[in-house]
């Protein structure tokens, strides 16, 4: 038995128009912010991407998206993908081991629960997000579930730099996009976190 | 692009040899822990076990087992592949959606942090564990990262009941004969961490 999960075909189309390397986390989380936006929009699934990075180049190895939807896979987020992706063509599942640079991610906002934890064992060495306020929930709906509340600080003590506030206005503009358009928000158990 | 995660085949050939139905918690429990054991004797990954479950009627849906190493894929956590086996086979991303019986996951300990969220997402009704205290980290040296302090009250706030230390002992043995047979222990930073 197995599973396999795949990156919408737009991603590489999108990816040809862009060059190899981006030299800022702005230039870094504009493409990824970008790709929130169209990851809605071709319908392929909810307004989150991520993206991984050689830290000190920029050079993009992996981007995800968030395909839980059209994959009937819950664990199908934006940083799972981009995480899977850049260890299978690393050919590594830890992307902070030696004898490769060092890698970071970029995601359009703090991680949920789940993908905390999986940026914690992915071996990246830094976290670049949009934002990591309550915006994300209050705009969309999404439950993010809870997180330890020295959520930074725990990274941190594992090797793992947090960079916060990059393109937040951008980042929300974009779940404001997804809520007008009535985005379908597919947390089992709303009905449940919500009361 | 697309990943693809394998259950290995000895998961099927076992499974062979079991009824379709699994009627205590403790009946689902021991099966698990023997396949964590199996796990790390086959080389195939970490001593970790999981299985998805029609919750009254203790039907399997699928058995799932950490294959971290030997799939270059730090999420490839058993709870993870069992959940995402189960989504695959129902074809649905909520096993708690409309139409279909409720589903409850079955662990050979407290998830970590990553699974913690993956449980959050996937549907299930119910999380049985073996145990959630420091034994699995002290045993085996593997990290298992912060839990927001109310980890468990907050599966409650959305409908996942809990129940824990069901064959305590059982657990613990197979994670010390992991470590007596030097079992590989492959989290990044964890230098970091244990400092």
């Amino acid at each position: 038995m197995d599973i396999t999960l795949s990156i919408p075909d737009w991603v590489a189309r999108e990816l040809s128009h862009y060059p190899e390397f981006f030299l800022t986390h702005e230039d870094r989380m504009r493409m990824i912010i970008h790709f929130s936006k169209l990851n809605f929009e071709y319908g392929t699934g909810g307004p989150f991407a991520a993206g991984v990075f050689e830290q000190n180049t920029g050079k993009l190895i992996s981007a995800g998206v968030n395909i839980v939807v059209p994959s009937n896979c819950s664990s199908a987020h934006a940083e799972i993908m981009a995480l899977s992706i850049a260890q299978k063509k690393l050919e590594t599942f830890d992307l902070g081991g030696p004898g490769i640079p060092s890698h970071g991610l970029v995601v359009n906002w703090r991680p949920c629960a789940m993908c905390y934890g999986a940026v914690l064992w992915s071996g990246v060495r830094s976290l670049v997000i949009a934002g990591s306020g309550k915006e994300l929930e209050e705009i969309t709906g999404f439950d993010e579930g809870p997180l330890h509340q020295d959520w930074k600080e725990e990274l941190k003590r594992r090797g793992i730099n947090v960079t916060d506030n990059v393109l937040s206005d951008d980042a929300c503009e974009v779940f404001r996009a997804f809520t007008e358009n009535n985005g379908f928000v597919y947390n089992p158990c709303r009905e449940n976190h919500l009361k």
